[in-house]
């Protein structure tokens, strides 16, 4: 049961609130759930703004993504009504990292996401991706994370 | 009816073209729809070309980003031979805003494709999205959006 | 058969690995095959780093999108065990190019991963696509591509 996996492993997941636009954080057609570009705040709270390779570190950017990731999940846990064990696995996940223009470690960065995918879905987190580099982010967040997943119906 | 909703809210679509290359400007596989990165053309003619946050300015860019919803729209009406009453659900957009490295500000200038998804389609034109910041587009156009529906069959 | 058309056409496929990382190079859901960012390693050597527009040509990018296209249809060649002839068409790439911030031809550059696809699958390899300028990339390379198919079951 994944809400006991995330006691166990003490992952907290923010509360979260939809967007105040003309968009939605998830869109399900079918058993596949899309998940807006979640960025690295906690609770509305702006975390980890910056430029990665300046004024943010690797291992910063790294846990930025991981609160992208959290925030997927508490968006993902909302559209399924509190029932997580309906993932039947995570498709995707893209990401963007906000960095100088010769910076090269977007993969380390994206395992703050991906690893924590594997944490809590276990082989099913198991994902394709992408991890490139953005010349900017909405807020000047550090690292922006989308996400895929199928879900039982 | 949409036709007639394009109508009475004096929105006209752009005659579009196919791309002279080996891609297409729409692909479909079962009900789902995925619609090309789309700029912000009228009919051939660019628009919009710059950088947001230099020669480019955020109400400009959400123009330009609603430019490009409309060539996503021409795009879908066309592969749905003139019958957008079959879209089921505008699922997803992607935008790319070619920024300065300090823009902070790419929510609002894609709320001007976002915008028009919900002129149109009302709620079935909500949709998940990502915004970021691309260091350089096609052409020097200042945004990008790429989309994906869910069509009837 | 797709088997025999690479052979015929003198197209080689790279050996592939998979990421020693907690995602992978290839996902599925139903029909459709997801394939993570490809860059343009050959047998894990990096070849194509730098900057399009300074110190890579357009030339130079066109190679090395096809060379991310070659590892893309690899990975999906292990996922298919060999079996190409399985794809029922290529539904949508999408490819970062590392470029300068005035790069403006990301087009030309795509056209060598939508070329090959077309090579490889004819009429069935046409796609969707977004070709977008992307300020830095994984270990400095050129170009980046990820793709999506839709395949028999």
């Amino acid at each position: 049961m994944i809400a006991k996996r995330l006691i166990d492993q003490n992952i907290n997941l923010p509360k979260v609130s939809a967007p105040v636009a003309n968009y939605l954080p998830v869109t399900q057609s079918g058993n596949i759930v899309y998940i807006s570009g979640q960025l690295p705040f906690w609770e509305g709270e702006k975390k980890f703004l910056g430029k990665v390779g300046h004024t943010i570190t690797v291992e910063q950017a790294q846990e930025a993504a991981r609160l992208c990731g959290l925030n997927i999940i508490a968006q993902l846990d909302y559209h399924l009504k509190g029932n997580l064990d309906k993932v039947v696995r995570c498709l995707k996940i893209g990401g963007f990292v906000n960095a100088i223009s010769d910076f090269a470690d977007h993969p380390t960065v994206l395992n703050g996401a991906s690893n924590l995918m594997v944490e809590i879905f276990g082989e099913k987190g198991k994902h394709a991706r992408f991890a490139m580099g953005a010349a900017s982010l909405p807020f000047n967040v550090a690292v922006e994370v989308e996400a895929m997943f199928e879900v039982l119906p």
